[in-house]
């Protein structure tokens, strides 16, 4: 397997970096997909992490379970070394949590979830009136004499007309994040928003929120699609309708959490790094099937997968599963930290972090070269469904490894119903295909074998 | 909308044939997506098909319920004519049916379902020693002395290291469709097999058999995934085990059922048909939502979509939903004869048969010129996921019009999934993503009036 030879632009016209392509590396691609389709190792790895550990929110001794766990899998399958990282992260509180909307002398309970950060509501709970908003613009025009005293409810979509559902993610999480600051300017009590999915279904969806520099923290909570629709419909027909809100939620101090680092060496070129990663935490309200758990073990079968059909790494493989990144990327930021003090460089670094579903490309975060690089073995990827090698990508996981290294990729799956399931408590393990999730973890490890054979121009 | 240019070969160096792409074709097909992802017309008709009707199998009373309820759909939805053709189809029956395996003292209940076409046992079932075989080649060497008397057991799978799920089936179904007739030939009293499908879970997957020209018929039945399985560790563990077959099943003669006949006449070319068409019918034992309610409704939508978004069609949309696929294809057989008869030729026809999932792409059965035409539509409809157009293609329902016709197109979603479902009791509406059918139905109607806007070279 070890047999090499140097190619120049053969596979793609417009190839224009020299490329080093194993002979055989139609064969050994597909015995990646083959291992991983009749095994099911990833599938087996996610059924444990979800079902015996189950949710593992920031903070919580479940997320360091999962992590002494991913350690022992990864010193079975092979590794080198492998190490737990502590990391300072805020423990995470939940507790009860309600909403009812009184109206016409009837009480309606709304599925409702509080946004993570959020402060809990007094034991009494919230009681008011509702305005409901559709944008900040909308928030704005009202002004205090519209919001004083009330509950603002950002009636806010996911645009479903865009393909990517990521990208409309993009566009629809700035009411989750910031909403609770731009409605406390105007005086509002609380905020509830219609939870960040396109599935109208009625489950209410958490995430991170954030106060900014405000001084005065309001409860801000998810309600589920429907509840959405039947509270739109129910302050429309009665403005002086009445919301209850009782959230029992908020940062409980910190705690320690650990990043995963599991090395498996390379034969050939043991300094040069190529990390694989997803992170160990998930929301609380579901087991983190898709939202990474999925991740988590895309990265843990990359070595494993090489190591199962024979193939020696030339370059070493590291795997990273980052404690904490839903709650504020303290894992991902410490690695990055210590990456940076013991002067550590990745020649590449590649996150899944977009779910389970079937594989449809990577994003390539990397100068023109390296871009056209990856694009070359498109041949080799297509038939896997592999067709999109866009520029630009890798993860919110990443992020802090830019400036100091300078190779990026991020894993693509298809993303229709990634959000269906998205922090929330449909994000189980029946969330996963499993041969879509092994068809994901054969891909990226596809591309590591690919660029693992590679010269660095 | 209506405006067109000229185009040669500008949108892709190897497309040969001239083609016409409107100007706006962009929006346009913006416009499909927007709509069908906003409204979810399909999921809303599937919804109704899958739990207001049900189950539509061969000779049934719900086939007939779904072609007139579809038949009023596309009247209502703008259809300048839509009859109904009646097609004779056999008239299938499911009663009781269940299998055990006594041995060493302990009886083991094992789901399962008689195959399409078999006849039933006695009234006391069938009690025999099973015998296993991997292939036709293993019933070979064991020959009638290994068999007689048995129930062969068909320990036989899907290639899990196929990427396309429709190879591996094919690979696989000759088990069940010539099981029962190969092995009689060796004296056997039954067989079962190990159900057609990639997920390993315990239910049974039914589908078509056939008895050939065999004077002797023996009950044939499938066992799901998990029960083959056991039954494999059984009998290896005591070669004495005995199966207990009994079925409730057949045949009873004839019954009526209809094609449904849509047109949606073009302005320009009223007698250029283009016909876009699924089948009505489904297996018994689910709701028939991925085979074929979602080809039904992505057929259903393509005209309907386009009378949506105030586009007209050129030629006429021909929309045809066949009677009985699954149980010999006399729909398409009723529905060719006549158009042989009344000589109506379809200037393109394109069948979905392949579920609902996300859009991968279209397989095209047409000579060299109209291949490349297609596949210079591929910058348009890649943005969509659409990145296979491959050469050959059509789906069983187009066969009986091959050699009257000549060009053909089958849709090809994401595959993964698709046996998981397929002929059991899982395939209902839940197994259906919303978006996911949506966009297949809006690639569809992209892909057709791309085709309306281009001259026949």
């Amino acid at each position: 397997m070890k047999k090499t030879v140097l190619i120049f632009g053969l596979l793609m016209a417009n190839v224009l970096a020299a490329q080093e392509i194993p002979l055989n590396a139609k064969e050994v691609i597909k015995s990646f997909y083959t291992e991983a389709l009749g095994e099911q190792q990833g599938y087996q790895w996610l059924h444990h992490l979800c079902t015996e550990i189950g949710p593992r929110p920031s903070g919580s001794e479940a997320a360091n379970e999962a992590a002494r766990w991913a350690q022992l899998e990864m010193l079975q399958a092979g590794a080198d070394t492998a190490w737990l990282q502590p990391v300072e992260v805020p423990k995470w509180h939940r507790g009860a949590e309600w909403s009812k909307v009184i109206s016409k002398g009837v009480t309606t309970v709304l599925p409702t979830t509080a946004l993570g950060g959020s402060v809990p509501t007094p034991l009494e709970g919230i009681l008011a009136e509702v305005v409901e908003v559709d944008s900040f613009e909308e928030l704005e025009r009202l002004g205090r004499a519209g919001i004083e005293g009330k509950i603002v409810f950002y009636n806010t979509y996911m645009d479903h007309a865009m393909i990517s559902t990521f990208n409309a993610y993009g566009g629809a999480v700035k009411y989750r994040w910031a909403g609770a600051m731009e409605a406390v300017k105007h005086g509002a009590v609380a905020t509830v928003m219609r939870s960040v999915t396109l599935l109208r279904d009625d489950l209410p969806h958490t995430g991170a929120m954030s106060y900014g520099d405000s001084e005065q923290k309001i409860p801000t909570a998810a309600i589920s699609w429907q509840a959405a629709d039947k509270l739109s419909q129910m302050i429309s027909s009665d403005p002086t309708a009445q919301l209850h809100l009782y959230l029992d939620c908020g940062v409980q101090g910190t705690a320690i959490n650990y990043n995963v680092v599991a090395d498996f060496n390379g034969s050939v070129k043991p300094d040069e790094i190529m990390l694989v990663g997803g992170h160990i935490d998930s929301w609380d309200l579901g087991q983190g099937a898709q939202d990474d758990g999925a991740g988590c073990v895309h990265a843990m079968q990359v070595p494993s997968l090489m190591r199962q059909v024979g193939y020696q790494n030339k370059r070493t493989i590291r795997v990273v599963l980052w404690a904490n990144e839903e709650f504020g990327l303290d894992g991902a930021k410490e690695y990055a930290r210590w990456a940076r003090e013991q002067d550590v460089h990745h020649w590449v670094a590649m996150e899944s972090d977009g779910g389970g579903d079937v594989p449809r490309g990577f994003g390539i975060g990397a100068d023109e070269a390296r871009v056209k690089m990856v694009r070359g073995f498109k041949e080799l990827l297509s038939p896997y469904g592999i067709n999109v090698l866009a520029k630009g990508g890798g993860g919110a996981d990443l992020g802090p490894l830019r400036g100091h290294d300078d190779f990026f990729i991020g894993f693509r799956p298809e993303s229709q119903r990634y959000f269906d399931f998205h922090h929330s408590a449909r994000d189980n393990i029946d969330a996963i295909h499993p041969r879509s999730l092994e068809m994901g973890a054969a891909s990226m490890t596809a591309l590591y074998y690919l660029l693992d054979n590679n010269e660095d121009e």
